[in-house]
């Protein structure tokens, strides 16, 4: 099988502002990206999204991407239609086939620099665990949540997203850019590595493993009854521990951290810490365990062969 | 004259949350506003935008109030709809008659908290002046820019907006929630203070007035060339140095600020740097000199007799 290109798709969400503007530079300057070599396709992910300056238009491109939704002919949203044509001309069947995707995402979360994984397939552990052996980022993998499915890179042999944060929506900031930039270089020096047969992984990765998420508590009419407390905002990736603030409500009380409220008693890993596009999905932050696996010798052969 | 209502005002950019669920919150039990036995409205500003989650549908709510847009019966834009349907409802001579307005703002900027007013009315300078003598906040003064009119205030004999930040377009935070609450009742404490003839203002007052603009520098086709450097970032009210980095490129150059930039030598402290909704109007930052104005005892008066 030929080496394929690495798909980089930039404004998934169009008001995730930093990487299209990445990716406008190195489009004009390529020598701007140091691509070790693989030959890359860029993309904007949702143009008319961008254009507009808001997340999606008629639905969230990054929930687009469920096989069956792709099939169903009578769904004609405009990021059905999106994800369709991605698939088309960059899938691993497409007119400019790609082997790996790499999604560019920001949130308004403390999420540093930081991988979001899709399940286990070792192709996609092998990049994980090799960026972040090379720059220590965390990983959160995303895995068995019925309630958010149909994501893009899930759709390409290996894929994974470099999320950074925080920044606000629709704002352009060089500490973004940069961390984005460095993230996705390191992804595809690991990629380079691989397919020249010198990849070596560290002995173990470390995951966030997704079980569940937490909403505000609302009103009987859907509106928030308290916001996440001041004390644990940015506190992405810090292991909560009992009788710890969770949510404030407007005449000042509290309400706490207790295993009892986890989707998961072992669950004491926040992540996406009151990320506002997540309002709309009754997401104040997600819950993980944190778990530490040895690296197999399979992954980086499963990544080297695509 | 009676003494009119004072008209509080939220989301009038609808995704600037926070204001709107105090708002809410106020409605559901008053006594969370200590009002210093002031009458009020409380009002939504763009209920369409806040049920969008969007700055505004249309055009922009706050540069709606221009007596000349407002008079057009051309011109039908859904905010100036409702800048028409809030003055019948809350302005001086409308059903609900309001003498004072305030109006409820965030910003991705770090403004902190503060608040701006509209050119050098005596009853606004009054309550700017009495609310920095008591919790020391910035007072950002706007005149004099023809590019930006229009704004909400300006059309109450009294008003002011009181601007918090920095937060994420989109999201709650109990911080911004506070702050902004802090603001609004120190506002009208001065007003119920000034009506009770018991109103002592500072013997001076320090303000920020605008003198212009900078945008970010540009390509062609309009698109960014260069970001808000990062050390700029966050550094709002504080003065620019010469030669402190303005602007960043993708290739690494840095453009430096200079008087020679600025719209005026003496305009060195900048303000609403990064504001993200201010990208689509060129603004990366306001340039403003600092000032300090003895009160004159004239305002006072011209608060109490609203």
């Amino acid at each position: 099988m030929a080496q394929g290109r690495v798909l980089v798709v930039a404004a998934t969400h169009g008001n995730e502002r930093n990487a299209p503007w990445l990716l406008e530079q190195w489009r004009q300057r390529p020598q701007l990206l140091a691509s070790s070599g693989v030959e890359l396709a860029l993309e904007i992910g949702n143009p008319e999204a961008f254009a507009a300056n808001r997340r999606y238009i008629d639905r969230d491109l990054n929930r687009s991407f469920a096989p069956e939704l792709l099939a169903d002919p009578a769904r004609q949203e405009l990021e059905l239609q999106r994800a369709r044509a991605l698939l088309e001309a960059f899938g691993p069947t497409g007119h400019q086939p790609c082997t790996v995707a790499i999604d560019l995402h920001s949130t308004t979360s403390a999420m540093g620099n930081s991988l979001v994984v899709y399940g286990r397939r070792p192709a996609d552990l092998a990049l994980a665990a090799a960026v972040q052996g090379q720059l220590g980022l965390p990983i959160y993998l995303h895995e068995a949540d019925a309630a958010q499915t149909g994501f893009l890179v899930e759709r390409w042999p290996c894929g994974l997203v470099i999320e950074v944060g925080p920044v606000p929506q629709g704002l352009l900031s060089p500490v973004i850019a940069q961390r984005t930039q460095l993230a996705l270089e390191a992804v595809l020096a690991a990629v380079a590595a691989a397919r020249a047969g010198v990849l070596a992984l560290p002995a173990a990765l470390t995951v966030h493993r997704h079980r569940g998420s937490l909403d505000l508590p609302r009103h009987p009419d859907g509106s928030p009854a308290a916001l996440v407390h001041p004390q644990l905002h940015h506190r992405d990736w810090r292991p909560l521990r009992d009788g710890e603030p969770l949510f404030w409500c407007a005449d000042g009380r509290v309400i706490a951290y207790s295993p009892s409220l986890a989707p998961d008693p072992e669950a004491r890993w926040p992540v996406f810490i009151n990320e506002a596009a997540y309002g709309e999905k009754g997401i104040a932050l997600s819950l993980c365990v944190r778990e530490r696996w040895p690296c197999e010798p399979g992954w980086v052969d499963a990544l080297a062969a695509l």
